[in-house]
């Protein structure tokens, strides 16, 4: 029976101002990327998103970014790798100490952003990463294919490939830019269809058409869609008639 | 054999400014209150201090703040009791990760500034710190005869008393203003000798000259003073002659 | 013929998160009190919002708040005179540019939520206040009645009382907490009443039934309700049938 | 008569932290550039900083950052020319208002670290800030031979090229970077000695010896360094003894 795990960032509300459906979304997912307080989050949002993931049964990430919540953790910014580190486990620690204080414990890190990004491409920002998710005894969410997947396996440190439904992808198997024409899929059944390829056959479809291999351990949603709840649906229902499981890894 | 715990405030630079001599002083205590970024203290530096703390064998707590950056975590803000709660869990796990990240463990809690004075007296909001350290799992520093005192042994949560050496006390044995004459002992001798007298009889000598009964289980040094080094030795040099030995509780 | 102000908080967006309908409310006020970056708004916000100020020919005002981006600025925190002042100068200075960058200037400064509170209670804070305005040779809008409205007549400052249509009055002719009965006025027609007894008559009966004496320059619309706009044109009906006319002091 | 103008940043102390001797360097300088709170600064230290330039004589300018205060600004992030344009109002707005408050006014902008480099090197950015000095009417210092002079120049906005002292030049006559050799001149006698050449004959002398034409309207003061009082007064030694002017241009 094939496996997959479907993640969300997840918390991403500040202070006075609502973003996302997380209490629509979370019955639908395996994985929640719970928003630190770098790029959103705060102290008393996150306590809420842990508990909706207990509640739920939804294994708790944290979803480290830049500090830059001005510009919600997307603006690139020149750091080094020990910088890195040290925001990884700080914002991981605090997303960890609000689950422990709800029974719960700290499962994995995924990296937000701009963070997800540079990581992605910068052996010494993913081996920082990787030595900050091992010294808190915590699995790695990254891009399948990075140079991020690669060190993490290398160093032994338990991690997940991910791969998007609903963006296109280059003849490398990476992310195609989001204003290339292809780089969104909008169509929700489309969307489905790759899904299950990348699932049952561990490829996709490149957008110069080209078939490519991709490692899919976890999948994305992005929760702040406007369909995200009925695309998760479809996601759910079409892994039923699959008879594809569901979980956490 | 009398013991005392011997803590000190630390890791309060921020980003490019310096503040107190935490290396100086480190090798003195035996327990480190680590800034935790709301007041001071920012991710490199609370990992350099926690660092710091592991090869000086110091227990390591966390010094949460509210979040007043500018006002160096001393002006009252109105927070609910669930706001303190938030507050608490989020700062204590971003230093509690670093700990664990240095092989080490979160020790206790000790509440900076406005804070440590807001919980001391209102109800509400000492609950809500004893929750979160119940929840944490941590050891909290409270000032000896408060509410917070009181309410955390109520609850069986593991709370010190603490005692100054270097300021001045009422007749109901808690601290006078800083500013009413007395209320700072800038005499290295006399605060010693306060010390002594807190920690070997449980007394102290109030500013109008009663004998007032404390509870003295961790003496706090201020580290950002100027003579903070040479103050600590003396103690250290005092207790020694006393045989009274220094030790985390 | 009677004249009135209606002024709105505006500006209110952070970064990725929106809050209220600016662009819906702007043609039919007066006044936009324009968020500063410390309680919502930031750089971008300001410069949107002043330039939809300057296309609907609105007067352009500050409306700086305490340094709570996470409390929106409603919680209140103890400051000095001294921090009142520079905190009024820094935020108005900010909005004042973007107003000249686009061709306008800054009419007045409202202060946001807990500020606006403490400053119409305290003489200190709102002396301080009073002479920021003055040194930027600015408008005050103050709460009707306010120690703040006394202190910025004797001083000479220009000041506008501000009254509002949909919150209950006391005996003192003060605002009467939202959490009481009858505390928020949720009744369109009623708080229509309200406004044009306030405006016509200089009175407004309060919660326990006395007609009560309240000065009437610039009534307050609540741009975050979702009702906003409709209650906006009920109430610019109203004064165009009772020939009041609208425009910023 | 030759003339040059001696500009220093200044107000980089931040809430409890202090930086730098502005009380000691600020006699010695004609312009002052002020940090603005998003690298360092705060309300109340603007409001001191530019009451000193006032007491001193010394032209205030606003000294804004990219929003880092962790990274004190010197971290690259990548910005859009809008996001420059809006970052630099609003903090020159500020620290405008405090000057209007304190009887005097804005003078000049000068970007701070990174995006002081940022804005030589890019058209964009560039564009941005030229447009922003325009806006509001102020003078802008730029590094001598960047794309952000002659852009200023070609827009007609008054504009000052920038050259260092303490600093060394490649053969295109721009920052050699600080950990070269030769990068950061520390003997003072030598760095007079470049002064000199700069402001008299229009020329420096590039690390790799060779004599490159440099325009020199005003040079830069490093206050943040130990001899910051003394390099400045050997400084105004010598030109005083070549006769050479100092004055806010």
């Amino acid at each position: 029976m094939k496996r997959i795990d479907l993640n969300c960032d997840m918390g991403e509300s500040y202070g006075a101002w609502k973003m996302g459906d997380d209490a629509g979304v979370m019955p639908h997912i395996s994985s929640a990327n719970v928003a630190c307080g770098f790029h959103g989050g705060d102290p008393a949002t996150i306590r809420k998103t842990v508990q909706l993931a207990v509640d739920n049964d939804v294994a708790i990430g944290a979803h480290p970014s830049l500090p830059d919540i001005q510009g919600f953790g997307r603006r690139v910014m020149k750091i080094s790798p020990q910088e890195m580190y040290d925001l990884v486990v700080y914002q991981a620690g605090a997303v960890e100490a609000f689950a422990r204080a709800a029974g719960s414990k700290l499962h994995h890190i995924k990296c937000h952003g701009a963070l997800y990004n540079m990581a992605a491409n910068d052996e010494g920002l993913s081996d920082a990463m990787v030595r900050a998710a091992k010294d808190l005894g915590a699995m790695l969410y990254v891009l399948s294919k990075s140079k991020n997947y690669v060190i993490a396996r290398k160093k032994r440190v338990p991690v997940c490939a991910e791969v998007f439904a609903d963006r296109g992808y280059t003849d490398e198997g990476v992310l195609a830019p989001r204003d290339k024409p292809g780089g969104m899929i909008k169509d929700s059944a489309k969307a489905v269809k790759q899904a299950l390829g990348m699932i049952e056959e561990g490829y996709v479809t490149s957008l110069s058409g080209k078939r490519v291999a991709v490692a899919a351990d976890t999948l994305c949603i992005h929760g702040d869609q406007p369909g995200a709840v009925a695309f998760a649906k479809a996601l759910r229902k079409a892994f039923k008639e699959r008879k594809i499981e569901v979980a956490a890894p």
